[in-house]
């Protein structure tokens, strides 16, 4: 069997391939180029059954991931599947599972069942929680437990995993001599670091990492190289550490596509707006144009309450400087575990944020959107403007509930819309198609 | 009498100018330096009481703007002083009164007296409709009936307010050249405009700016040279027809210093992602770097129902770029006149905007609120966090609700919150201060 980036090589056309370039409306030789030069991935285990695929990376519109599961505290498979759905209906385009709560592998074996978008996981979640189980403590997990919890997610259908191999001996000194006002904030990266240092050991995911090689092969697996050491306050953006965990990124990029394993690169976190296309510019360089997938970036620390605004202005930045994957933030990020509710609040603004960038990138289509929408609003087409949005409903009921009593314009201003005003004075003068 | 850029340009340290500086954290020269220039304003019409002077403008925090007011369909004087309160409480910086319906003279008047803010109006919408009340269509309104109601505004205490000087028989040509796919969008522009071309006569703000400017100074009333021709879509962004009436305004800006009056120029709009800090550059250079007062801009036309976000993602890259004065945009923007609850998350949004700009600019003590938060994060201190954020009510419940049942950390990871472990297995080692 081959994956995707080894069939692209060859140059055969997969039927995912050829999906992902209809639903972009590309060529496949581009969807083809793409992947074999590692500039786009295709997440589609070999075991995901009923997916329908996403091209991620170069060209392609800007994608959007949405993070559920359950935590200690709070959710079970009921509120997982039903975020699940939601992220589904409101246009997310991959979905990772981060459950640390109640039966972690049924959970994640219903959502894969159920769900027609690639799904992500971190592994090294339940590795460790297996292991406080098992053993009493994180650090007593061996590095087969980690392997094996890999090999269970692989096997279970898992289409793209966060390994996070670049937080080593070598990125922890650099870490160590950087100091930061937040330390490590990557949970996967605080596992890794605390059972490294506490057994004086190598991370087994970075020495070991050909048997990773072999693992997301088999499957075709997209490995989503984790930024354990990412920022996790604007203090701490782009220093050091993070920067020397980055240059080892690269270098297993490199490692990744040599064994024909495809392969992307987390990114922050928490940056300045003026840090952000400095950040993507720099991965798109260090790792040798490999996808570029970031975490809001947010762009302030106080926006608690709000942080899927804070992500979105970074988001949108962002993927106007070539990310080419969001992991979206919700209302309730840095205070408790998410709701339905928040995770659409969380999707539909990380979607404007993508959409922002690929109208900036000329993505194919993208602005057409715009130029439809604005169609739309000149002529008062209110059930048009619904369906071009991304919360229809909302969009009727905000319109609906509070209607104006004179004429076609909204309540905000009433018989004194502009366009209206405009359209009576000036007719079609001013107007092009 | 003189205006604080008189006064500043004598050399004379007013009340309001000592206010503004310990409100920055800046010197008092530097804010008299910045008036004399005319690259910061202070807005503080003479009879205005009450009000807590703000400065606006180069190297001052950026000021958010909240819009409020009836419209012919909804609001009265209750919901619209409630609006005023949600627009102080949550940290806006300015209301601007746009009463379109009801007794709109006590509305202004109320919340001028209750308003510790700035307030700005839009005397040109008050004209218009009592000249259709007074002869049944706006177009027959007289020159005299718009200075008539510019007069009352300053008489009331108004401290700035939105002329469309620029919307001239010139600009209008080279809109007819041009051709848009949403014409005039601007609600005084599209008043000023169809008077205009209806009886073919030059706009009045114009040709007798002169006497607009003696009102001005007679009050010290700052001039916020509105953008008539703002773009109301993507596609319509920096066109000719928006640069033309740009020049104009930077002509009138001389004009307005020359007569010792404040002035600020205000700006789109509806803007792609990569055209927010040239539109910015533009401003800044051709109307010899008065303050720039920007709506939104929103980035996308398909945010309808999320308008905040989108205008927070433009905002935030415009305050960035040096803008000075972000115009809020609400949830219900193209939709319908906001509820005092989509103000509360218009002014958050704007406000984050504002902030990730001010962290970029350098702005006195802006860096620091984000490095508090995120000692507050390290140090699990959530009465800190929501202090700290522009909701604490909010943050407090995200937080309460659905706490962790184990330790310190939230419900989000619980038990295995990355913080807590780094603690736990590297001590003091990574921190700084």
């Amino acid at each position: 069997m081959m994956t995707q980036l080894e069939l692209a090589r060859k140059g055969i056309i997969s039927s995912q391939m050829k999906e992902v370039a209809r639903m972009e409306g590309r060529e496949e030789a581009f969807i083809l180029k793409g992947l074999a030069a590692g500039e786009i991935v295709l997440p589609a285990n070999l075991r995901h059954t009923g997916l329908v695929p996403r091209g991620i990376g170069k060209g392609l519109r800007t994608k959007v991931n949405v993070n559920i599961g359950t935590s200690p505290d709070f959710g079970d498979l009921d509120s997982e599947m039903e975020k699940m759905r939601i992220a589904v209906d409101y246009g997310a385009d991959a979905v990772m599972d981060l459950s640390t709560g109640g039966d972690i592998s049924s959970i994640r074996q219903a959502i894969i069942d159920a769900c027609p978008l690639p799904v992500g996981t971190v592994p090294i979640y339940q590795a460790g929680i297996d292991a406080v189980d098992k053993y009493g403590a994180i650090v007593d997990m061996t590095a087969d437990d980690m392997f094996a919890a890999i090999e269970d997610h692989a096997r279970d259908g898992v289409d793209f995993m966060t390994v996070h191999c670049g937080v080593t001996q070598a990125s922890i000194a650099r870490l160590k001599q950087q100091r930061r006002v937040t330390g490590i904030v990557s949970r996967g990266g605080a596992f890794l670091a605390g059972w490294m240092l506490h057994r004086n050991e190598e991370n087994p995911l970075f020495c070991r990492y050909d048997r990773l090689l072999e693992i997301a092969h088999e499957y075709d697996i997209v490995l989503s190289l984790g930024d354990g050491l990412r920022p996790g306050s604007l203090e701490d953006a782009t220093d050091r550490a993070q920067v020397e965990e980055l240059i080892i990124l690269g270098e297993l990029v490199e490692r990744a596509r040599e064994a024909g394993v495809q392969v992307i690169v987390e990114g922050p976190g928490h940056l300045p707006l003026d840090q952000v296309a400095c950040n993507v510019q720099l991965e798109k360089s260090v790792c040798r144009g490999a996808p570029f997938y970031v975490l809001g970036p947010l762009v302030t620390d106080i926006g608690a309450g709000y942080d899927h605004i804070t992500g979105a202005i970074g988001g949108a930045v962002a993927a106007a400087a070539g990310a080419d994957f969001l992991c979206y933030v919700t209302p309730t990020e840095h205070l408790s575990l998410p709701d339905a509710e928040d995770v659409k609040e969380g999707v539909i603004a990380s979607r404007i944020a993508a959409h922002a960038g690929d109208i900036v990138k000329g993505v194919s289509g993208a602005r057409e959107l715009d130029k439809n929408m604005a169609r739309a609003r000149r002529k008062f087409d209110w059930a048009t403007q619904a369906d071009l949005s991304l919360n229809p409903e909302r969009v009727r009921r905000f319109h609906d509930v509070k209607h104006s009593t004179s004429g076609r314009a909204c309540s905000m201003c009433g018989k004194y819309c502009a366009m209206a005003m405009v359209e009576e004075y000036l007719g079609d003068a001013l107007n092009r198609e």
